[in-house]
């Protein structure tokens, strides 16, 4: 199974996503990215990031080779497909950590994945003030309300949205969702069917 | 929210639905069945069953007032809108556990409910005996396997397949599954449009 997680810039995915890879108990893979950009001291190829040249990066996309990709501050930063298929071939689960546009390019390739996006704690917070009205000043709100509607233009292209208000209670929701797609008749089924042979 | 659970006859649904009202945390509602039994010693109307006559519950389907019903041993069990449209409007979630025949019926009735098929233990024991094989008579399986593909059959037409192997852990399975549901973008996302205006 592929989990994908994103959300908007600064909502916290990668301290989530440090939080979920720091408990023992979990049985899925973190997907090494694949940039361009230099190793800062202290990283490792093949751990933090594969490092690799701009000629390197462009042939990965050129022969198919990136799952989901994109440019930032004139760097490449990707996911490699072969580690993907290759943990998926093994019968684990992947986890992916990236960017709205790079989730979007995954979602074409892998329908089947499952998407979490990371909410801010006061796209909820905002629900609240505007039911309760009166305690914030109008021009606060009403900031916060074109951005929300990014945002929520953003979420309908995934399947869950995790409001990232404390980091462990994030992680807790991620974690459920993971269990239970494990649980879903699509995936379960597909299981019995191949071993039992009944066409259903 | 309205939550379904269900299953072949045998597999301890209502063992497992009892585990669940016992906890105190629940925050969804059981859904009380009505029927035409007489009540046994201790059973109270509004409490174990909504105990009505034949033609009062005959009236109520003419009427269109029954979700979903049906006939066992000369009795009509069933399960009245009324009150699971009541609840739900309130804003808290149903909780039904009935036969697979009525199942089928609400999930014609109300798609967006969770559908959650209970399996016995050993259709997933199953699974291991055929992969290990050897270690049971082949008349055994062939037996089990016809079961088998009945259950699935049946699964296919559920969101969630649980296994209820030991009851505590159906039970956190099925707390996973509505928690999870819970934060899926196509529920969270008609709250946020309703309040925001957002037409996505």
């Amino acid at each position: 199974m592929l989990i994908v997680l994103s959300g908007p810039s600064g909502v916290g995915k990668g301290t989530v996503r440090k939080a979920m890879f720091a408990n023992e108990e979990r049985d899925f893979v973190y997907s090494i990215s694949m940039t361009t950009r230099k190793p800062r001291p202290g990283e490792v190829d093949g751990v933090d990031y594969y490092f690799r040249t701009r000629d390197e990066f462009e042939h990965e996309i050129k022969t198919g080779g990136m799952l989901e990709y994109a440019q930032y501050v004139d760097n490449y930063y990707g996911t490699p497909l072969k580690y993907v298929n290759q943990t998926l071939d093994s019968g684990k689960d992947v986890f992916l950590e990236i960017e709205v546009n790079g989730a979007m390019q995954v979602r074409e390739k892998c329908p089947n994945g499952v998407f979490i996006f990371l909410t801010p704690p006061d796209l909820g917070a905002l629900r609240q003030r505007l039911e309760g009205r009166g305690s914030e000043a109008s021009s606060v709100i009403d900031k916060r309300l074109v951005q929300a509607r990014e945002e929520i233009k953003m979420m309908q292209n995934y399947d869950y949205a995790v409001v990232n208000d404390k980091v462990p209670l994030a992680v807790e929701r991620i974690q459920n969702i993971i269990e239970s797609e494990h649980l879903r008749v699509q995936r379960v089924m597909s299981q019995y069917e191949k071993m039992i042979g009944v066409q259903a």
